[in-house]
């Protein structure tokens, strides 16, 4: 008799994404959980290659992060960043002392020419994370966001300019010829996955990228395994980061139904669990008319328990 | 009538010789110091352009140097290196938080096209040093420590085998194809310098690659102005540094005696002025049997009045 199936398959962003699998990893054993991340948002600063959100989910799921200030790591110190901006240097992208070292090592291990799966692999090992963290691809894809001050870089976008400006669209340098991750793509196709996560990050910077490496997203559509969103949008607020600002410059309604709809629509037949706060609870029947199950629960992870809680109702939800 | 010519050119390493450089701009006027700083000790470590005596120098010039450790910044913090032991990175070369502000801003500066010497100079300028900073050479030159180990990179030598091999000899790997410093050779082959200065550095691996980039020593020797060497070695023993270690290594005489006899051995004609300390005085005579004036000078150099006494010393020593 076949092994059942009980891993887990997360797709994620940075931190909302990383909260979600911070209790996704507390509910399942190591070995149960994948995780599949965004590395649109990676760039070259200071000749470092910076992942954020590799970084998030390395610190977040390590308990390195910083609590308090969202991003970054714990007890961090800022002394190399302060000798920076006495030389002139760039700090509009805070680096701190400690978080240096990660960008050094993996620069490092880029020159010997080591793949970005490998890289990540090594840095979640050493920093004692059980699940297997997975960049979305090896391959370097990046984040434009179109706007009304032209097409910036992600970061320049996100940090430098702090989402002031208006967006208008997104593209992804390099996607159409970036290879999946071939661990996870063949652990899909091979229906080695009892349910799929795509956690609350946001739909348009962190999601689409992962969704939109050749191959992913129908492999997703096609595998037994259920999908299942859990909405970045409660309460017609993002509970992290500029979402809501791009859907409401993007005129799209800026609501759990919103991001629903742009998922429906751009990947047709992918969804089939949507998970919604439970102050949201009214657009069910809306959600539900797209073809899309609806999973009402406390969406909104301020601790631990929540994250917990929330995890466990994600992963309640079977095929169907 | 011509200005009367007031520049002093120092040649320095890095400790020892930033000793004195510091004593000699207490003593001149910011314009009235140049210095010509050895570069073979410059290594590219985790990605970053290392310059350790460029460094020395900035440093210890603009006040940040600390005066316990020796090397380094004060108050210096390490949390990158401690982040990155824990990520198993290289850590036998110790960067601190601070330092490596400087050569991330350096390695960002040398990936925009900037020369080493138009570096140097921002940095110098940044850190409010009047004195002007030049590198030997805008070219690469490697030291490499010839040993009873095989050839080892200077650093790998110095700081990882801790001088621990026993040397053979010495080679600076790119300095046929070196040119020198354009700004200090101009001034030197113009008459420019009333004096030069050469620095209490250790003569193998400090002074021998600045005087070994093609055509520097000769227009040292052709030039006017009397050239003063101040011994590293005192009362048999190197001050700072592995130069004691090395001469003996080398069967050299660890002596201020056999220093002179290395310089004029391989420089002939070059030293005018030979400084040694008070506690080598009955050298003198087999010194100057060389060729060379002995100058007695309090050499140990523990506080600024000694630098500058020092200074002093030589900057009242003339053409002959």
């Amino acid at each position: 008799m076949a092994e059942p199936v009980s891993k887990t398959l997360a797709l994620s962003g940075g931190v909302g994404g990383a909260k979600l699998c911070l209790g996704l990893a507390s509910e399942l054993a190591g070995p149960d959980l994948d995780i599949l991340v965004n590395t649109g948002d990676d760039f070259e600063h200071l000749g470092l290659p910076i992942w954020p959100d590799i970084d998030t989910l390395l610190y977040t799921l390590s308990g390195r992060a910083n609590q308090v200030q969202g991003w970054g790591i714990e007890g961090e110190t800022w002394n190399f960043m302060e000798a920076l901006e006495t030389l002139g240097g760039e700090t509009w992208f805070r680096l701190g002392d400690r978080d240096l070292a990660t960008h050094t090592w993996r620069s490092q291990a880029l020159r010997e020419g080591r793949h970005a799966s490998d890289i990540v692999a090594s840095l979640a090992s050493t920093m004692g994370i059980e699940a297997a963290v997975y960049p979305m691809s090896d391959d370097p894809v990046r984040t434009q966001v179109h706007s009304d001050e032209g097409d910036l870089p992600f970061q320049h976008y996100f940090v430098r300019r702090q989402c002031e400006p208006e967006v208008t669209g997104f593209s992804f340098e390099g996607i159409t010829s970036a290879r999946p991750n071939q661990t996870v793509l063949r652990t899909l196709q091979q229906g080695g996955y009892r349910r799929v996560v795509i956690c609350p990050s946001n739909p348009y910077v962190s999601i689409d990228p992962i969704l939109q490496v050749p191959g992913v997203w129908t492999a997703l559509r096609d595998a037994v395994a259920p999908v299942i969103v859990v909405s970045p949008i409660v309460a017609g607020l993002a509970i992290k980061g500029p979402a809501a600002k791009m859907m409401s410059e993007l005129a799209v309604p800026v609501t759990a139904l919103g991001v629903a709809e742009h998922y429906q629509r751009r990947y047709p037949g992918l969804v089939d669990y949507f998970v919604i706060d439970e102050s949201d609870a009214t657009l069910a029947p809306e959600i539900e008319a797209l073809g899309i199950r609806v999973e009402i629960a406390p969406t909104i992870m301020k601790d631990l328990q929540h994250k917990m809680t929330l995890a466990r109702h994600c992963l309640a939800l079977e095929a169907m």
